[in-house]
């Protein structure tokens, strides 16, 4: 049975390394669509550094603010990951040795190899519930509506999947996308008419420019499948009626960089 | 003369095509990295939806916490394009149609193509300066601390051109990049004893997995040249005392996604 609430999520990116911009992040993406999939709409993102107040603040806002939050980053076992404790403090429970998570991680490293360090993966703020790695063992966690995931896709990929029947959706929202060589500022007026029409459709229009031609992509999304295909069929009118060719192609209405 | 004070800022990501994760963000990486040059440190990023409280509160949250706020995305011709309107409400000042953004966008368009949705892009809330667009002409704007620009990329870094006089930076940053076939485990240890002797060196380990080797990278950044070049003889020391081979190359130590 399809819940018709909208269900919203915040992703939490934590790193250093993604705002200095050395590294792009390479998760937000793949993580939106997967939870769009499920009918969860992500309704912002938030990247703060590996530093403990920046951390606990955006927890504790995004917490109370959105049905879910899925971290990625800060997890390993470093000085740097810090993202575990920081959880324990947002949530102000004490953090500890989980014995399933020390199990698991004993099991998988040599005799010898399951150092300091390494234990320091298995510590979980109380309360919170293991999150399956299969790629590399160390766990993440969840704690009330809080996914504490690792940053590396492979592994953030692998997790929620493991997390997958833990996450209760909405209504899916789909999308209808088209495009034409037509400049944004000339069909503003028809295109708003059309948003003032569809109450339940969120009709979005981007620009690009591509082979010295100026266009417009426009992406409509709704939980509502009849608005969703009236709406469409008004924009591809609209298209036509400025003079343009509507592209359905979905390959060649991606937005060019 | 050089700043030694640590310039903070935050950029925030305005638009719905992000969040749904059909678009890949293409500024967040070269902004970082453009600011970084600058003695900037980008210390926060937030992307929200086309919605106006969600703009409203980000904005008013972050000119209040960092020296510059770099806003993307949402000052274009059609209905979902609210930046210019939330950004107004945030300051509490009211928006008109700015003289000299009209006189700029009357010039750029044909008799008759300058409509009523090209024209809202000449609206500026009151206190703001034009920031100059070179490629499509419709200009972003600075009130206060707070810097608005276009989305699309190109445009986006043609106007960051634009304000670089106007940015104030710090002491700059600067890193130093090394990677080993080494196991986070292993190295943890050591390495966050390295943190501990140089409390002006951020020192963060980010591990890898390519051909079959686990690895790590260590990125060290500080603004002090002395302590940064110090710290990064003991983390090279400390690979080959661990066995490894240092590897320099920066091309060899980028993430792999």
């Amino acid at each position: 049975m399809e819940n018709s609430k909208v269900v919203k999520a915040a992703i939490l990116i934590i790193g250093d390394e993604i705002l200095s911009g050395r590294t792009e992040d390479a998760n937000l993406s793949y993580m939106a669509q997967w939870l769009g999939q499920l009918g969860i709409q992500v309704a912002e993102v938030r990247i703060v550094a590996d530093h403990e107040d920046s951390i606990v603040d955006a927890i504790n806002a995004l917490r109370h603010a959105y049905d879910y939050v899925l971290t990625t980053g800060g997890i390993g076992p470093t000085h740097d990951d810090i993202t575990s404790d920081a959880v324990a403090k947002a949530f102000n429970v004490p953090i500890d040795y989980h014995p399933k998570a020390l199990e698991i991680l004993q099991a998988h490293y040599e005799e010898g190899e399951f150092n300091a360090a390494r234990k320091r993966m298995a510590r979980i703020p109380q309360g919170g519930v293991l999150i399956d790695n299969p790629i590399s063992v160390a766990p993440g966690f969840e704690i009330e509506n809080v996914f504490v995931m690792a940053g590396i896709p492979m592994i953030n990929r692998a997790m929620l999947e493991s997390i997958r029947h833990r996450l209760v959706g909405g209504a899916p929202v789909r999308s209808r996308v088209v495009a034409a060589h037509l400049a944004e500022g000339a069909v503003a007026e028809r295109l708003g008419n059309i948003q003032l029409r569809y109450g339940r459709v969120s009709i979005g229009s981007y620009p690009y420019y591509r082979s010295s031609h100026f266009g417009t992509t426009f992406v409509l999304r709704s939980a509502e499948q009849d608005d969703l295909a009236a709406a469409f069929d008004d924009v591809v009118a609209m298209i036509g009626d400025l003079g343009g060719d509507p592209i359905f192609d979905e390959l060649k209405v991606k937005p060019v960089k």
